[in-house]
């Protein structure tokens, strides 16, 4: 056990996994051509199940190592998803659930530690703006509901339903063709539309680029690039200090000369 | 009374009252569904009824409790608000008053302590932007005004008055569909209209950027993650008294050890 | 001469001025009004021209008061520059010229204090972005020639000269319509156009965030919001400082503490 | 040797090289004008042929002076790379290659000191960025392969092969057309489409906007315009010492002046 724990860990075996996951991407590029599947489509596929195995052989190991420490470790419930993803569609025919197979190139993301660390800082930077999430939610929810009591009945592909409605939103949201395929249209039959749309735009665009811009900077002082406010309180507490200890230091050293005026006198006395 | 201001201040009519606008905003959403409606639609109705009923009652109780103080605090106002234009329509049947109904889920942002400090850090931020919304405002005019002038005309359905050219404007200034559906035909007529829209692209673009960037700023500071000019101008200050201090130190120390010297000699003197 | 330099610079007379530009600003919005102007436009018209004549005699009168000093102040050219170009087009008849007049109402800049603050900071931050936009300058300039000598034979309404190329390629710039409108048509004739125009989206987007960025951070920065390195490097100097004088006086109080040792033998002795 | 030297280090002939760019620039955008070819072609050809000789002469002179430090200097390796682009397509008439001279302009980027600077600001923030960029590589390999797999059959001008599916999605991801043009199409066969679409457009604009801005602030802290953690890390560590310092120094004082006290003792001992 020993000896399958030391073999997982080493240096080699996480270069030995990023080289089968790009042979894996590789493989799963390829069958898209069609001329390449029918010449070499057997060996392509035989590749791919080879590796998916190998691949579950890793996690089998990793779990009998770490047991119930296996799940302390996101990355590797992450590896154990991507995976599990990609054995059911292996036994399918239906292109869909094919398709899902390619998820399993993400595995690349845990198997390099650079791309972990970014994946992470981007992650860690979520819960901190679970409040923007929250709010944006909620505009487009009462945006949805609303658009769909107002516009349902005149303009059913766009907003027949709550679903429908909350697509076209978030196409207005991106602003692309939010003129002349929405507002316009619906301004056409509601002059006063406007009033719906252009708050919703400004108030999206807004939410979503203050969203972007937090996790973005959160991210960037997680890596210590951009210097935090706490840091710097911090270092005015500290700064605090030196003047007090200055001070009591001043009041000492006047103490001394009165203490060493009066000796002399003392002395002569 | 005091039982009453006990009640509403009490954590759990908080998660009471969230859990009600919750439930508002499912039957809420549950409405826009026809099949729906036409099963459940006399209980929806009949719910949405006793949720207002409810919220009016809770404002009613606040009123009572806080009297004058009740304006003191903005959220409750806001609340006030959502719920007076939600009673406006529930007398009326035209579509589009009672599509003003959904807006008293907006009544969740003042019942979530999390969201109401977002939203509070950003329209905190909005006064010290005032100028930058005025220059907008007043590059909007000044360009409406003067393409109702230029292109009128030509294009009535764009530029017709100052209205439809403000949201053609808003249109070229959002980028979407700048150049096949307004740039581009009003200079098949007007060849030099680009001095006119390119510079106003770029004016605008810039200035929302500037705008947006600096809210999100401001509230980023305000929320404390940003450090501000504010606080680094105080540390150096307090750093040069730190120096001055320690100059007066020294300068002590000195004339100690002067004295220090002449001492003895006046002692053995 | 005295006498009319307080009343320039007094706050009432700033005041006025603001009065008359927004009252200018009404009467030339209301002029776009086909009815209005067909029932008050003979009043309107005069108006107009009785502001405009109430905005020379301002400059007249600062000319008269400030001479030579009148060009020492941006602002002032800035109002001189305002004022000539509406009154060039109140003489004209020509559409295009008398909507020249409507700039007149941007004298509200220079008369609202913290609007000329915003303005002065974002045109005191552009110097420092002068590398930029020489070098966006550059990209285009070689973008829109090559482009020229690439597709004017087969595309003249999108690439036909250099200024027609700078248009379009400033349209794929701004995202706007690029696929359908320009990449794909061009790429169904020469299918490796992508790798003139991916680079250029990618370079130019890029260098015209760097840009709007650059001039945000800078005149945030100047407006004392957000720390500059430049105070920082002050402020570690000035640490030093502190670190040196600190170490000094450790060591005269050590001279004095051996001294004051040997002192009390000496005096002893 | 030495005098070649001198003179191709001296001001005046880095200045003699930036005119003859700017003069290069200048007949390369001339000759885009059939009217102007009609005319000066032959003068046209002539001097850009002149031109491309003195950049010639210029190299070779710096290869003889500099011999092995010539590629050490980047700058002079991107001179070699654009003149060297320039000479294959003088001697070529096919009018792709006669596009490429053109890239002998951006040889203007290694002549001014300040463009220089500001391209290797951002040239230098790239490294830092190799993650972010792999990540955003890896996120186009899986949805180019994925969109390929699902799509290829029904919509072969969008995503016929990995390649077309790329630029496709580059399209959705700078949200040009991504509605009309490609996800609403393919949602009218698979209903299901936007839950790969909606997290591509998320996942790819985040990571995009964080590349850039990430590029930004770096170029921006190399131009020691915006602090650093880094810098401010090191001025906490020398704030702790001060007060290391600053608390010695007290001890001693404090150990003087209870030897003080004790000294008058034993001189009046």
């Amino acid at each position: 056990m020993n000896a399958l724990r030391r073999l997982i860990e080493s240096h080699a075996f996480e270069s030995a996994i990023t080289a089968l996951v790009l042979a894996n991407a590789l493989t799963l590029g390829l069958e898209t051509s069609p001329e390449l599947m029918a010449r070499f489509g057997h060996f392509l596929h035989w590749a791919d199940q080879f590796l998916l195995g190998l691949f579950v052989l890793e996690l089998v190991a990793k779990l009998l190592v770490y047991r119930r420490d296996f799940f302390r470790e996101p990355w590797r419930i992450f590896d154990l998803g991507v995976i599990a993803i990609s054995i059911v569609p292996a036994t399918e025919s239906i292109s869909i659930l094919r398709a899902l197979r390619v998820i399993r190139i993400f595995r690349l993301i845990s198997a390099v530690p650079s791309m972990r660390r970014v994946v992470g800082g981007l992650f860690s930077a979520l819960p901190g703006m679970g409040s923007i999430f929250l709010l944006l939610g909620l505009v487009f929810y009462v945006s949805s509901v609303a658009a769909t009591k107002l516009f349902a009945a005149d303009f059913p592909d766009l907003f027949g339903s709550i679903a429908t409605s909350a697509f076209t939103l978030f196409q207005v949201m991106t602003l692309e063709g939010w003129t002349s395929e929405v507002v316009r249209p619906v301004m056409a039959l509601h002059p006063l539309a406007w009033v719906f749309f252009i708050p919703f735009i400004v108030a999206t665009s807004f939410t979503v680029l203050n969203l972007f811009i937090g996790i973005i900077v959160s991210s960037m002082q997680a890596e210590h690039e951009i210097p935090t406010q706490h840091a710097q309180d911090k270092m005015a507490e500290e700064q605090r200090q030196i003047l007090d200890e200055l001070r009591a230091l001043r009041r000492e050293v006047a103490m001394i000369r009165a203490e060493g005026r009066s000796t002399p006198a003392e002395v002569l006395g």
